[in-house]
């Protein structure tokens, strides 16, 4: 029921997953006569692989997540993540209010033992391919060994989306050891002494996007802002182009012909709005969609919890959780 | 002496700004042999508006700030500093290492009464023209007070560059008064109750780009993290696009035309590099350009030192501190 859009695009982007991945059940939660009828306009759709599951109330964007815990007992969030804490659900994708989400979380499936705190990660682009970044606003005040456990937490990320012996960076304002805030500096000690964690040091905010890292951690107030604005600059960028290409006769038609080219770029610049941000830390697999994703940034964010659900994404990290912390 | 390039681009940008403003006196502080012979290079040069000061000693750019505090009384930037000081200039501008600039422009200079810390501001480019920026790294660890210091500071300068009434924004993860780590919270009850200041509240990362504001307020990690990512951002995108258009035919003749359009946006989106770093609060007008700085860059840098003494605009923040602190 989320999301800025409601659930038309979800509706959309669901059967379109159900139609490229064969072996994919999903079931929809929310306000049933408003999921049935929106299905109902789709032709050909699978319904042995489609369910509904009705819940009566809906979380607002603007909602609180103290108020989304303790007032809406019967809400879709509440619902999807109860048939994953009962083993019915691999995973649970929403595009509504994220704080709201992340409490809920918490509560229907608990952290994984050794961990304070989830976290958010998304895939962020670089020159040389992806890195993920963590915490992206879950926490925005953090302690050293939060610090510590999200780069443990990244690094079997990245692993389980195939990178090998991922690059684990802490992002600072400077890559010699005096740089940076206290947090980050006793964060790098512990980093240091972990066994089995490919730790390289500091990367700065232009070291991310040169792919210096595979996985980048930070509080989530810093990751929060770099998100963000990396999406505002990338709108800005894209703006102005389209604007300086439509100066005169010439720039209009470079543009015309320039358009396929800056649309993928824009996409691909927009990571949490089209790849889905995941919760790490949960006994479970919670992916986030941004609330203004259309269609495809919603199928992005079920693709990647597929990419979770095959890697066994919460059980190795309760492994390496054992070995580590 | 400083900068990534040493005193060549910065003897070319100080012959060109003469050039460029009558009524300007240039005195350039290093090692005069060097100097002169760079200067010699040039033809045309009113040296009666051009002085050389020696100074024996130079600071590198990796060099700890306390070591340039402690063992350099005759580094070129404390003899540039101690001109300021002695009011045998009005401005000092440097493309040396920030930390031991900063370090030193405090010692040499002391900050305005009220002002804990000096902040780095610049001036970053957004959809509807430029909002400042500050604190850009000076300052890892912030206080309440010292953010709300910081937002009064960067009114002032926004008004010394020609804005009316700045809209003064605090960085944040959201919007809502919920939202943000303690002392952000705490910031904005300072600014609420401030008089003559035009606070409009929390303003995210996107917004910042979109124009939101005319001045944004943050912690130095912040203020860096966004800074370098934007700029790292920035290049990643014009790389893109120029392999982008580099694949076929058309799209090479796409590119070849398209590419002045890009230039002009590259340099808009480095704002530090091209525009210079000015440090508020201190009792003298300090400017930092970009270690990586060209010429041209490095000739913002003092055009932004002209508009600042022009302005006067340490005495108007002493004015401006003594009605608010």
């Amino acid at each position: 029921m989320g999301g800025d859009f409601g659930p038309r695009n979800i509706v959309q982007a669901s059967i379109a997953c159900l139609l490229a991945t064969p072996s994919l059940h999903l079931t929809l939660v929310g306000q049933s006569s408003l999921l049935e009828e929106l299905i109902a306009r789709h032709s050909g759709v699978d319904r042995s692989r489609l369910r509904v599951v009705h819940a009566s109330e809906v979380i607002t964007m603007d909602e609180r997540p103290s108020q989304a815990l303790r007032g809406k007992p019967d809400s879709s969030m509440r619902v999807a993540l109860g048939l994953l804490a009962e083993g019915k659900a691999h995973a649970c994708v929403s595009a509504g209010n994220t704080g709201a989400l992340m409490a809920l979380s918490r509560f229907v499936l608990k952290t994984l033992p050794g961990i304070d705190r989830p976290a958010m990660v998304a895939a962020m682009p670089t020159r040389s391919g992806y890195c993920q970044l963590l915490d992206l606003g879950a926490n925005v005040d953090c302690t050293a060994e939060h610090l510590y456990q999200f780069a443990v937490m990244g690094s079997v990320a990245a692993e389980a989306l195939g990178v090998v012996r991922p690059r684990v960076a802490l992002l600072n304002v400077g890559t010699e050891d005096i740089k940076g805030n206290q947090q980050v500096k006793l964060a790098a000690g512990l980093l240091q002494a972990a066994p089995g964690l490919n730790y390289i040091g500091f990367v700065e905010g232009d070291g991310l996007y040169r792919g210096e890292a595979d996985v980048v951690v930070c509080d989530g107030f810093v990751g929060n802002v770099l998100l963000k604005s990396s999406e505002g600059l990338a709108l800005m960028i894209s703006e102005r182009i389209e604007r300086l290409f439509r100066r005169n006769l010439l720039s209009r038609l470079v543009g015309l012909m320039a358009r396929p080219v800056l649309g993928r770029l824009k996409a691909d610049l927009a990571p949490a709005r089209h790849n889905g941000a995941s919760f790490l830390g949960l006994q479970g697999i919670v992916v986030k969609s941004h609330g203004s994703a259309d269609a495809q940034g919603f199928q992005s964010a079920i693709q990647r919890a597929l990419i979770e659900i095959q890697a066994n994404l919460p059980q190795r990290l309760r492994g390496r959780l054992e070995d580590l912390l």
